[in-house]
């Protein structure tokens, strides 16, 4: 006997992307797939989307605005911690409940780490392998990307084709390299901090600014012998969340304990992320959120082009280098150093 | 009897004053006066390098190039806190016992909120009256300017000119609106946060980010009925510094009460600073920082200046206008309308 193959991997969806490779990627042959909530559409859209190859760029800019039209009442759910908090076994497990509960679940990651463009792929799939195999699930590694900026843009495309696709929930995690938590929090809903009960001085090592942005914090492997470390850690946290002001969307950030592994807990991180989605669709902030990202998704996008024309010109570089230096010997005060190197590059 | 005149204000100091008007402002003379510790020829050094004015601005740079030549050992000190924390008293008796410990200190503010671009000159005055009659200090109120970055900026220059000056000390005083503690913690060696013992739910209202940044976090007014109440915000403050991860520079925030009115515990103040710049001069990191506060102020300047040409623009304004609407309406994903914006922008 063999083992099953995965649904993903079967003859039928084997042939099925061989079809769609010989086929020209048609914009409108893809958009029809994803609206029918075809993965292997969806997929070899997001792949378009994550190319950057030039002759990609206006047929994938067509799909996204095409998937753009359609309406969505997805939940955009950012999670992060640490490696070795769990992240992964949460997410087959959370995501599992919410497919019993006929959602379709999207799981993208934002990892500006991760050089296996390929490679990770397989890997998720092998870490996530109950919800890979889920009808109702769709997992994607990654982008890869030299740039955080540019691999969160990838993945905030990917999400809106999910979504148009008809996936509700969209579960986006992160390793939390670097920016990336800021990256991921800039495009989701509700943010939730996955931590560990551990040595008993949790606070210690949390990274600045992550309790801030949290929605809540879950602490995992709340289980066993650890069951009385993740309360006291509760405790802990539930206070650390007290000493930050009262959030503008008027939700108060909560602390949860569960066990991944023992299924236990889960359903109430469900239950309070949708008290959060009610609260905010209600007092208009969760629409105001989304605007207030695009917006800023936008801007921010300008001024790293700006930045990209400039910082990549070759007289641009040698000029910055050659002030940088004699400001950074306390030569030359920055502000007349600006006005120099731009007075020189205008020539 | 006449009430006696403030040195600053004097019939010599007039005079002196008028005499330089007559004079040309010449670079060497006021560099001359500056060295020398001249008050009168710093301030109007001072008003030169604040001068938007096109003609002050090779003269304000050749002044700002020979202040920066001249050795310094300073300690910048950022200083901030709500209105009513006490900010002005605390600096008063600070700088005093400073300058009779024969140190020379220097008053700066930044305060982008201020528009009394004259009046504000004598509002600090008047706050500090004993301090602005010390021949040992120095006090400037905060320039005028339209953006932070601007108002930061010009106070970072004046503190070149200050600590050319003679002035071993310099506060930079800020009244913390927007941005400002950050840009004030961009410029200084040492960061206080002044506090006020209150209703007993202190950490509630501090604003985010600012238990960050604190190297010391001072309660202020520690004195008669309010001692008690001191004592418990310091515990309180204490646990939540506790909250952080260690400074890579090894130094471990501290929280301290005083009571400038009655001059308690400011010369504990003076000592915990002194123990820091030993500190942070030991490891290396006193001078790390300054480096990178440098660098910073350039590679931001030059962001800010490609930003202000675009942005400043008439036709980009429009086409800003026109795609920033279609993505907050969502019927344009962020990329696409920047590729497109910069399409038209080009033509």
């Amino acid at each position: 006997m063999f083992k099953k193959v995965p649904q993903i991997a079967s003859k039928e969806n084997i042939s099925k992307i061989k079809r769609l490779r010989e086929q020209a990627l048609s914009v409108d042959h893809l958009v029809d797939g994803i609206f029918k909530g075809d993965k292997t559409a969806l997929a070899r859209a997001i792949t378009l989307v994550e190319s950057s190859a030039q002759e990609h760029l206006q047929k994938a800019e067509a799909i996204i605005e095409k998937c753009l039209s359609k309406k969505s009442h997805s939940v955009r759910i950012g999670i992060t911690g640490v490696p070795g908090v769990g992240k992964s076994t949460f997410i087959e497990v959370f995501g599992k409940m919410l497919t019993e509960k006929g959602k379709k679940v999207a799981v993208l990651a934002v990892d500006p780490s991760s050089s296996l463009s390929k490679g990770s792929i397989l890997g998720d799939k092998t870490r996530m392998q109950t919800l890979a195999r889920d009808p109702n699930a769709f997992i994607r590694p990654s982008p890869a990307g030299d740039s955080l900026g540019g691999v969160a843009q990838k993945t905030r495309e990917a999400m809106i084709l999910c979504e148009a696709a008809g996936h509700d929930i969209i579960l986006v995690e992160t390793v939390g390299v670097g920016q990336s938590e800021t990256a991921v929090h800039g495009m989701v809903d509700f943010f939730l901090l996955l931590k560990l009960a551990g040595s008993g001085d949790e606070l210690q090592g949390i990274k600045r600014g992550i309790i801030e942005m949290a929605d809540a914090i879950v602490i995992n492997k709340a289980d066993g012998p650890n069951e009385e470390q993740a309360n006291w850690a509760k405790t802990e946290f539930t206070r650390a969340l007290h000493l930050y002001p009262p959030k503008k969307n008027e939700w108060t950030p909560k602390v949860l304990t569960c066990s991944a592994t023992e299924n236990k807990g889960i359903i109430e991180i469900w239950q309070l992320i949708k008290d959060f989605v009610a609260l905010t669709k209600q007092n208009g902030s969760f629409v105001d959120n989304r605007v207030r990202q695009r917006k800023n998704w936008f801007l921010q996008g300008v001024d790293e082009h700006l930045k990209r024309q400039f910082y990549s010109g070759q007289s641009s570089k040698s000029l910055l280098k050659k002030y940088l230096s004699m400001v950074e010997k306390g030569k030359m005060a920055p502000s007349h150093a600006i006005r120099k190197l731009f007075a020189e590059y205008r020539q």
